[in-house]
């Protein structure tokens, strides 16, 4: 509603899209990103050498292209000399990442979250394991912020699992406790694990130049980061995308919320552990092992594995008629059961989706594999650089 | 991603932010609009000076306000002299109105639509309609483009109930025959019922600053209109939406689209019918004295409420936790329904939603009544003259 920008706003705002595109892209040369940017040649240039001698990119002649007359110079991301912590608080595990500018993950460590921790207990651990990177990182290397990737969900060492405290969690004063100790003035940004991962598989995963796009996480529970039109769906005060609780069973168990027959309860690492006669176990390591003991011809595990496929196609089929994406993307330990369910979830999706919301619906697993979570939390923290590049 | 905007296109912006102020809201001060739109008093002046030329907007001064000093002019739309045709074409009957600039309405007229005609043989009665207004039209208003709004559903002769061709119908040659049966040059645009009731509520109906909204619609099936974030779910191909085929009940009836237990086949109106002892009746009328059978103590209709409402609850707490919006609209038939069902729907609702998810929930009828969709439709014709209003 405002008036329009200024010059040195538009200058932000093309520095912002010039560095967005080779974080994202990697090396690009300056002719394409004259032509991609709708920018004049000597503009590039002019931004090039901005964001050169702010230390965020670098350019150089590219290797031998065989063709006639001056090559045109490639800008790359500076992923040695910028960086960013990725943290990512999950059921069963904490992950720790130090991640370069362009997505890179320069340092990683990780270590066994124990049972029944509260979220805000594991930050010593977290503050531990960023320690250990902090001790490899070269000295003219620039720290840009740190974001943080929280599960849904947590496990109490009663076996009960409860909605994880992730929203409100960066205004507690933990979370200022823990960025004094990863290191000053960098900003701290919490996001919940599945709508990072949805963000960035959107951008440079496997729903890249997909519109709308559904990623589903499992773990103890089930989450969902949803993007529709572009953008991401975030609801009132941040908190939708609670696929998990979908009731799918009006006739079936009662669900740790209060609900009956949530999608959860008939998804969930529990519902497929109980029909393979595993019940009491739980956690990533006892799914993967019905998925194996399944590749290998055990009925019972069989047996769960289609059962659990059909309710994934189903719900995936509501979700296909509500929202209508061109890619469902299946992560954590819905990755698994993804892989050896593919057909039956294909099979019942088609008979609860219309035909024109399934026919063009890709099923796919993380392009950034395990580390979708660790490096959308990366984002979070690049995303005031790329805003404004040279803020800081 | 290209170079900031020219002085011209500053200018076409901002006199489509004050044009659209005023479209949406009515009689604005100058002294307002400058602060609403943080544009300085020259800058106003000259754009409703401009705006005034083009006969979009008129300026007077205001009534006695009471207060010392210069009162500041106030800005109206020139709803009389602006005007677009909006068509509803709906199951049982279709609708034409001649809109002003400012959504009033100034003429109307509708006529039953027979049972079975497709959505493209009703276009000679549409044209009848809109050929009866403009008689009456004055001499110097100004056409600026007509907006259609199309049910998604129609019912057919021999009682079953298909997809109505709405999206692709802007393509169709009929739809150019309508055009120039509209008289020349103005634009035709089609929408869903649901999504221009959607957009119009979330402008200037019972949504209003909400950025979460979802608009159920019903009548011989369940369509909706969801905003998300302050935009518009289309979904691939702008199919989404379809919340009347998300699953319900797994154990349900067979449903029009193939499947079984959809939202649709538990409150739709063919299920509120059959509960109430009425199976082979239809159409909204017949929905409506099911619902005035309830409230004058019919226990057989008591009950057909009952489940139908439960159900709403149920599908409304499932879309809570997926979408968590501010407000919900029941349109169409389900405003009946909602009317004697509110208890019902909202216990149910309180059962299937996490807290998080609906303790702010608003439930509501619309706020524009039964002329949501034209009003809706006739916003989709203004929508281009709001975006640069001195284009035509």
């Amino acid at each position: 509603m405002r008036a329009g920008p200024s010059p040195e706003e538009v200058r932000r705002h093309n520095l912002g899209s010039l560095l967005r595109y080779v974080h994202l892209h990697g090396a690009t040369s300056r002719a394409e990103l004259t032509s991609l940017l709708g920018l004049n040649r000597s503009t590039i240039g002019a931004l090039t050498a901005e964001l050169t001698t702010a230390g965020l990119v670098s350019e150089a002649a590219p290797r031998e292209t065989g063709r006639a007359g001056r090559p045109s110079l490639v800008v790359r991301p500076q992923s040695a000399r910028v960086y960013a912590y990725a943290l990512s608080v999950e059921v069963d595990r904490l992950r720790a990442a130090r991640v370069g500018l362009g997505g890179r993950i320069l340092d990683h460590r990780e270590t066994a979250r124990p049972p029944g921790t509260l979220v805000t207990d594991v930050l010593p651990a977290l503050a531990g394991l960023v320690g250990e990177m902090r001790a490899d990182v070269p000295g003219d290397a620039r720290y840009v912020g740190t974001g943080v990737a929280v599960a849904g969900r947590f496990r109490r060492a009663d076996g009960t699992v409860r909605l994880a405290p992730a929203v409100d969690w960066a205004t507690e004063p933990v979370a200022a406790a823990l960025a004094a100790e990863l290191g000053g003035p960098g900003r701290l940004t919490v996001g919940n694990h599945a709508d990072v991962s949805a963000l960035v598989e959107h951008s440079r995963g496997a729903a890249a130049g997909c519109d709308n796009v559904i990623y589903l996480h499992g773990d103890a529970g089930i989450g969902a980061g949803v993007i529709a039109g572009g953008g991401r769906v975030t609801g009132y005060g941040g908190r939708g995308g609670d696929v998990g609780h979908m009731v799918v069973n009006p006739y079936g168990r009662e669900c740790s919320c209060g609900s009956r027959g949530c999608w959860e309860t008939e998804i969930g690492e529990q519902a497929l552990l109980r029909r393979a006669g595993r019940e009491g176990e739980t956690g990533g390591a006892a799914v993967l092992a019905v998925v194996r003991a399944a590749m290998h011809g055990d009925s019972r595990a069989q047996f769960a594995v289609r059962q659990v496929g059909d309710w994934i196609g189903f719900g995936v089929g509501n979700l296909a008629n509500i929202f209508n994406p061109e890619t469902v993307i299946f992560g954590g330990t819905l990755r698994d059961v993804y892989l050896v369910a593919a057909a039956q979830i294909r099979s019942r999706l088609n008979e609860v989706a219309l035909p024109a919301c399934r026919e063009h619906i890709r099923l796919r697993t993380p392009g950034l594999g395990n580390d979708a979570a660790l490096i959308g939390a990366a984002e979070l923290a690049f995303e005031h650089l790329l805003d404004d590049p040279l803020l800081g």
